[in-house]
């Protein structure tokens, strides 16, 4: 059978990125204290494609992913994952992106009971000009962290109450993954601490007052959100740059306030 | 060309409902003191087809509504566009449903400045044993209506705030469009008038102000909301049948509150 | 800390359905032949509420599927789940809904090539009249099965070549639980089994060559499919009801085709 | 009442953009050759916020966006706006991004019938600097784009017949609003002419023969789709830089295969 995508392409058009999307794999990630959790990921691989082939060959993605179902693995180990696409597929770039559901039990503040809550989380790999002098790989992990949100103004100018609301954090951050390991549990701690209340699957009346005392205590505009992560990331040395989304779904009105950043340090 | 829809089929199975889905199409639609708008609808239209035909003739489907584009819509003119199908399809029962988002200007409640609120609305028609003496008509309206819910719990056990937040809600009805008229303007309304407090998209301080100690003196739980709606909707003698989803997004929670009701008169 | 939830209420309205929606859990389900698998559910749990109360006890609810997340999970073992829910709030009648991706290896038909498909599922859990002599249990189990349609008119009528597309096929069945089971396993291969072509990740040539010419020699309208399985579905005497949606994205269009039919035996 | 807004914040931290998002407005749009027609757009809008200020004022997004829905906009035009937005919150940088269905009315290859295709497009305006010497301002158009693709792989080596699908190319590119113009309408055609076939919501049996007889003679991979738009691309002076997305929902598979390319010339 001949093998259409080696044909020759004579348009002289190096593509950039070209391969599979929306593909569902179920994965084994390692946890924080616990035993590893099987999540099931949405993944997006792609290699690069020099001007003088037709096509890449889209099943040996879905060939090598199938093999790293049943490993365990840590973001730093999907370099070895976007090394064997780029390798079996001769690229000289290649990412790799899986999206997954991931649980952390979370303890009630009061009342100490446990339950867990999802949360979205990313794994990014990047891998540049393998096989050469210039071979770069970069590593991004993201999050997105629902908190609550009260608004400093209506609880200023309000004889009482003020308007409060669930709101998404979305951090996406980059570290150099063959020197250090950032968990994705202390990552969305970090974001937590710094909302007006964190949330919780479970709560029990006396853990309800808490988080609504708390949270009217603690105003926080999007844009307070946004600079006391900042202020985190930037301290962090490990980390290399960071994005950050706040997107706070206003409980008066029918669109979001929201506010981003993004820093290479 | 040989028609292969029109082919006898052996299978002895009627189908109950076939046609198109994810259409879009603009219409033009009728708003109360208002010149006409043009919203862009989502489209499901389906007809039954007699177990002896292969198939329906989706193309026609496409003809009608491409026709009724420029005709200015009301819900009830819409038993024209689905006997018109019906027809043109020879077929007994015919469905028609369109989904879109309709704008109604609203006044903030103390600077009483106006701005556009954006409703995500129904058309559904349904009709029933066409050209028997059993024939039957169904017309039924829909609304999404976002409010905010402020927890009666919350307020109660803390000693100042109460966790509030925005709920959308659902609700259908159905009544005799050839004797009675029920704009989406007046049911939106009656909709608001049973949250916490209702949502705008233009808010200055005074009108914060406002909404936020609205929403603290009118504590409601998603089972006040749709118990106040079913009283008003029961009371109303045009309304045959209605169905009613509450579904408040939590501040404190990933997860929703909710709850529903469905009752035939 | 005053209960708000069981304040007396006086508007008289007996509430259908009231509960949490859009609640993460991580569940163990049973697979076939195979070892368990930790699945990510979406939930929604409701329970009837007596026109005397306010409100329901939400916490409840997660506190129970809390405790769920780590047995082994087989359609008909939620019985037990929402009987302890309606225990739990004294409820006369519970309903829980588990929306979950479930994955199964399916080979490629020439290379023999083993690679998982991800399946959207659902299971439904009906509790009516709890502790009543008219207690009465419902489980419908759903499935939607991503394959291929061909168009027979398409294909007659041209000299060479036929649009082809992805279709989404949901089946929702309702059996008796205490006499017999179904496995997801089962009753997506018989729904793959009336494409034109089932659908797989990983495909070689050979594979391509195959599925391509059997889905040209097998052409299917969205009616085709439909009666295929209605025949299937109706003979099989454990099916006590069905519902199936045929939404075939088509290849020349920007709309889906679209058939339904729902029968209780 | 005090403006919480404006107290001072010592974080020192500049933020590059905050406003609001999600904001329904419709919008009076010019099209090429016809009369103007609304559209709902999803709006978002932000600016950027000096280190020494707290918040940005979140309701004169809406005022300004509520006074531009009657004008009739031309995507040049949005300068005003987002220089109104800048002005009125006195910020150096502003954006808005407007997101809408825009209808254009397509004729059948063959029956010449016309029927109304719903393509999602946006409009972007980038205002940096305001009122200094170092202004800029940057435009981008996008357009989403269904077509049909037919697998070359899958038509050489089958005997017959080759998977085909609808497919989804999205396109942004940036000009020179100053001098030039680019329809909607001729973006649109362009891409179309790079697919296997393009699509139609209305087609008779003649038109469908046609449109599968020419995507059979047509066969493409997303990387030709992509390399096609590519050379249009570069060859068009007026165009800045451009960012192409083809995503191809693969007949064969519950996958898309999937091409990426940005180029800044």
């Amino acid at each position: 059978m001949r093998d259409v995508q080696n044909d020759l392409d004579e348009r002289g058009i190096n593509i950039q990125k070209v391969g599979i999307k929306d593909f569902d794999i179920p994965l084994k990630i390692r946890r924080k204290n616990l035993s590893n959790r099987t999540v099931n990921a949405k993944a997006r691989v792609t290699v690069s494609l020099p001007e003088n082939y037709k096509g890449t060959h889209m099943s040996r993605f879905v060939e090598v992913l199938t093999d790293w179902q049943n490993k365990d693995v840590l973001g730093s180990d999907l370099r070895g994952c976007i090394t064997q696409i780029a390798e079996k597929l001769s690229a000289k770039d290649g990412e790799l992106q899986l999206d997954f559901k991931y649980f952390i039990n979370k303890t009630a503040p009061v009342s100490k009971l446990v339950s867990p809550l999802g949360y979205d989380c990313m794994f990014k790999s990047i891998l540049l000009n393998h096989n050469t002098e210039n071979e770069k790989y970069k590593f991004i992990l993201g999050v997105k962290v629902p908190v609550t949100t009260l608004c400093p103004c209506s609880k200023e100018i309000s004889e009482y109450g003020a308007h409060n609301q669930r709101a998404m954090v979305s951090v996406n951050i980059c570290y150099d993954t063959s020197k250090h390991h950032i968990w994705i549990e202390d990552l969305i701690q970090e974001i937590e601490s710094c909302a007006s209340s964190s949330i919780y699957s479970l709560l029990k009346r006396e853990d309800e007052k808490f988080v609504t005392e708390q949270a009217y205590n603690n105003p926080k505009f999007v844009e307070d959100v946004l600079r006391d992560i900042v202020t985190i990331l930037r301290k962090n040395e490990i980390i290399k740059s960071f994005e950050i989304e706040c997107d706070s779904m206003e409980s008066i009105h029918n669109h979001s306030a929201w506010a981003y950043q993004k820093e290479i340090k």
